[in-house]
């Protein structure tokens, strides 16, 4: 701690109160009570234990800050107002379309390293900058301010779990008991004892203080770090604490205050109320950078024409082969590392690999912190796994982050394991992630190679891999640009364009030869880049072929690649007519199910025929 | 416990085990060493505890036995076979596609209340079981056999939290800690002190048992239901249990023994094997049957012409009115009822109302357990946080499952809180579940409406509400049929024939009104059935407009209304323009965000003149 006295701290608390309510009542909305239950933590943190450089935010050895409770948004813009990042009079544009400060924390801002506002996501997300703390040899702490009423959502103890497991003694919770949820008072009020028992029994050191006296608030940071486990501090409080009218009463959640209130709220705090600004601010260590440079270049793959591998096995030697050579790539996995072939890598690079665990919710959000450190994190596990954390997704979305995920054992191709375990909904789902890339290479050579840009590009790309063997059918120096694809088979007086990705696509082409011999000519375009979609060079296929598509897929019907083909092209006159997973599919041989389903190349035929 | 001694219950554990290998080994496929270690508990619990009827797994006041841990589902199979309900032979028909055996159970099978199979989601459903048995006042127990390693979910501890909250005392969990994941040990082994601090500070009693020792998994059984608290039976075990050369090793999960091998491991098992065939089971207690029946109509709605209320209000209006004359109906919300209205019912009916606080994942799977029972269970939250439960929905797809979702707060059209917020992939994932209806009304009268159908049918479906006002535009009499479409604007030279539901359709005919006045027609289409869709009266109205239709919604672009129509009828020659948010939203005002991504009147107007 630097040497501010605790009045002073009492008096930035209560100015980041002034400032929450008087930008909520600017704004005309928001949770001014939220801000006010967690000002005095906020205070001591910024202000008297944070090592960072508050004029440079993303500084690598900064502390980390993470506000999992993100609807506290004001809070935390007037602390780094106050700090001295930008001027207090921004706080007034609060909510505002001119302004990234807003309703609830994004990277638009350089002090937010990740989006929150959906509860419960925050603590996975600082497990990961933790854990990249620890594999970069540098000292910054991750702190992680909670509100109680997330404590509800299990993806927190996925997280407090994997904390204890790795002794992280580098991460900080902090939860603000106001026992005041949205609706009703949460399960267990101010019982901190509750939260006690459960950090305890999952591996956490706890402190209970009373959340509005700096004095304990002072002594319990400067224990930070002791022991081998990570720390939580459950901080008693009240919701809308300092506003004598409003604080621990029910009804405030998410209510700015009227003028009036406003003005008497302000009334009561402003004697107290200090500026933080121009007050030393402890500062990090300089320690040597870490190595998160890009190679440039990956070494080159080496399969044969007419090679049976699965995708999944060349999404495992592709992890290997980057990885080697590019230190910024880590791994995770959800405890499926040896279907996923991320085990390649784990046994190469144990202390770059993160087992999760069965917890996929946090496996997506500490992979978002690693990402938002600087590394290029891969997760993986089965495709249909990945709704688990959909959240996560959508919210890594809002979170502009650098993630890349794998999912295998996608569609009926599975077999004999059954629908739950069966990859359905994925496309659809990563499609409606904002800023997303999704792809779904056929083939080793087209995996590897798409591999190579998810580790060279920035942002969230989804691998969408299958379980069983197919043939290689790309040299290895074919080039798979990002939104591209291949037209495999095409020749004038073609009937039909055949779109077709991962395992039908090895279904068209038989397709093609069984049509071909009957006389009957089809194009095949291998759409390995889903979003975006190739939709030029399959306009001009379909142009050719009287402006015919026949989208063939191991998917559901709903939102996969030919609603998606579909969504682009009609609007240009295309005609898309789909082949996909119509129905709920049944245990059974692979072959059994993609013909049972009507995705095999004899329901291509039939299908070709038809149209 | 009936008179059945502890040698026979110990023959027929290991009868369960040679069926679980057997029937492996000719399927080629499965998790032998999971069922094994899981056999010796699971003779107990059909053959020596459970009160059931094994004729007839739907009685109602049958004990009811959910596999969390579904990969050993053979395990399953052999115990209802050897119980009597159907011959044992059947069991070597395991995962064939003829068969309902399938690699997970599902509900195609009259004991499996739900389908297991991704990990952790059983005791949610458990927990709604046990809480649906307390509003019937009946006495059935709900058991729930899960895996150590799914211990791991958060969704696990969201139910035994809230099972902890509710002192279920008539539900009993039981962990199978065989200490071996599917690719590494657990991270915490056979340490069962870990669970049981962990149960423990959730509410819960605990008792630790050798999980082969039949003498003391009987002798805990029995003091199964003492105390007001939910207890769990943390049981060590070795995975593989009773096949010597394989038990308690790693590297055999998920995989059938050889024949040989399976040999081996008959030989040593066969001798002490015992048939349960013929064995006398505990008979549940015949008490009054619960009225789950519907009333067969609802009463009507009473709305004026142009009063402006929020979809979300009339939801609420709606399960409170159906759920005055629905005894079946149930609701659940997660911290949210005051924003999405279920609070009115809350109000109402507290004991049929279950407040799951911050945890969605759990409040879905507590719904699916209600509905299994013979309730109309109505889960609401913000929409964008359902994407939470996204598994446990693409379960409860599997499950066949009777679950009614409202998600509320869609769109931009919320406004300041910004984008974690805004539901904005929830068609798109809502589509993608097996079975599901996917319903966006437009106002008061409709949204009540296609409630009453709702609460009627059995089956999964979501309705999608607004935040802000809207004005009623249909009469109290309009029928809103599934499926359906109201053309609301047509004229003989329509141009172009705009899609819209919810915030955008207000939209639309605003444009309607601006573009009659320059003498430009459009027609007009509600499309409160996006799944299934109204696809004929969607496609003649088109063909009046030179095959053109402009898709308008308040929703990412990605798996939308656009997507759904072009999906549906571009094959028909229909041309699908999108108006949709293209981008990661930005807080603003509501009407600001309409403007700003393009989907409010004046973009319709813009883009209906463009072509």
């Amino acid at each position: 701690m630097n040497d501010i006295d605790i009045e002073t701290l009492k008096g930035i608390a209560n100015q980041l109160r002034i400032h929450s309510i008087t930008s909520t009542t600017a704004a005309g909305s928001g949770h001014p009570t939220s801000c006010c239950s967690a000002a005095d933590v906020v205070a001591a943190l910024f202000f008297a234990h944070m090592r960072y450089n508050p004029k440079d935010p993303h500084f690598y050895n900064n502390d980390r800050f993470i506000l999992s409770k993100g609807h506290a948004a004001p809070l935390l813009y007037a602390a780094w107002a106050e700090a001295g990042l930008f001027p207090t009079e921004e706080l007034l544009k609060l909510r505002q379309l001119n302004s990234d400060l807003e309703g609830h924390p994004t990277p638009r801002l350089p002090f937010a390293d990740v989006a929150t506002g959906s509860l419960g996501q925050g603590l996975s997300v600082g497990v990961g900058m933790a854990l990249c703390a620890r594999l970069d040899n540098l000292d910054y702490r991750t702190y992680v301010l909670l509100g109680d009423g997330e404590i509800a959502e299990g993806s927190v103890w996925e997280a407090a779990s994997l904390a204890g497991v790795n002794h992280l003694n580098n991460l900080v919770a902090i939860v603000d008991v106001n026992r005041l949820g949205q609706s009703q008072p949460t399960a267990f009020g101010h019982d901190l004892d509750v939260y006690k028992n459960r950090f305890e029994s999952f591996g956490w050191r706890t402190e209970e203080i009373d959340g509005h006296d700096l004095d304990e608030i002072v002594e319990v940071l400067a224990a930070v770090g002791l022991g081998d486990q990570p720390l939580v501090i459950l901080a008693k409080t009240l919701k809308g604490a300092g506003i004598s009218f409003i604080q621990d009463k029910e009804g405030w959640h998410g209510k700015p205050l009227s003028k009036d209130e406003a003005a008497r709220a302000i009334a009561e705090l402003q004697p107290t109320a200090k500026s933080g600004a121009g007050l030393a601010i402890p500062t990090p260590n300089h320690l040597p950078a870490p190595n998160n440079q890009s190679p440039g270049a990956y070494p080159p793959t080496n399969y044969n024409l007419g090679d049976m591998v699965a995708t999944r096995e060349a999404f495992g030697a592709a992890l290997l082969r980057i990885g080697e050579v590019d230190p910024r790539v880590v791994a995770l996995d959800g405890d499926t590392k040896n279907s996923t072939y991320s085990e390649k890598f784990f046994k190469k690079f144990p202390t770059r690999f993160c087992e999760c665990f069965i917890a996929e919710q946090n496996m997506v959000g500490v992979a978002t912190g690693y990402g938002a450190r600087g590394k290029v994190p891969f997760a993986s596990t089965f495709a249909t796994f990945f709704t688990r954390a959909f959240d996560q997704l959508r919210v890594a979305g809002i979170s502009m982050a650098n993630l890349k995920l794998v999912g295998s054992h996608v569609g009926v191709s599975i077999g004999e394991d059954g629908p739950s375990q069966m990859g359905l909904e994925d496309i659809a789902m990563m499609r409606a992630v904002a800023g997303s890339t999704v792809l779904y290479p056929s083939d080793a050579v087209s995996t590897e190679k798409l591999m190579d840009q998810m580790a060279a590009q920035k942002g969230i790309f989804f691998l969408r891999t299958s379980r069983p063997k197919t043939p290689v059918i790309y040299g290895n120096e074919e080039a798979f640009p990002i939104g591209g694809a291949k037209v495999l088979r095409q020749a004038d007086g073609d009937k039909v364009t055949v779109v077709a990705a991962g395992v039908t696509l090895n279904e068209a082409l038989k397709a093609h030869d069984s049509l071909k011999a009957e006389g009957i000519g089809i194009t095949v375009i291998d759409a390995y880049s889903i979003k975006p979609l190739a939709r030029d060079v399959i306009k001009s296929a379909a142009q050719a072929t009287n402006n015919i598509v026949l989208t063939v897929e191991d998917h559901y019907a709903q939102g996969g690649i030919g609603d998606t083909v579909a969504g682009e092209l009609s609007a240009e006159g295309i005609k898309v007519h789909k082949l996909a997973v119509f129905e709920l599919p049944h245990s059974g041989k692979p072959e059994e199910l993609l013909a049972r389903y009507g995705i095999d190349a004899a329901a291509i035929v039939r299908k070709v025929k038809s149209l």
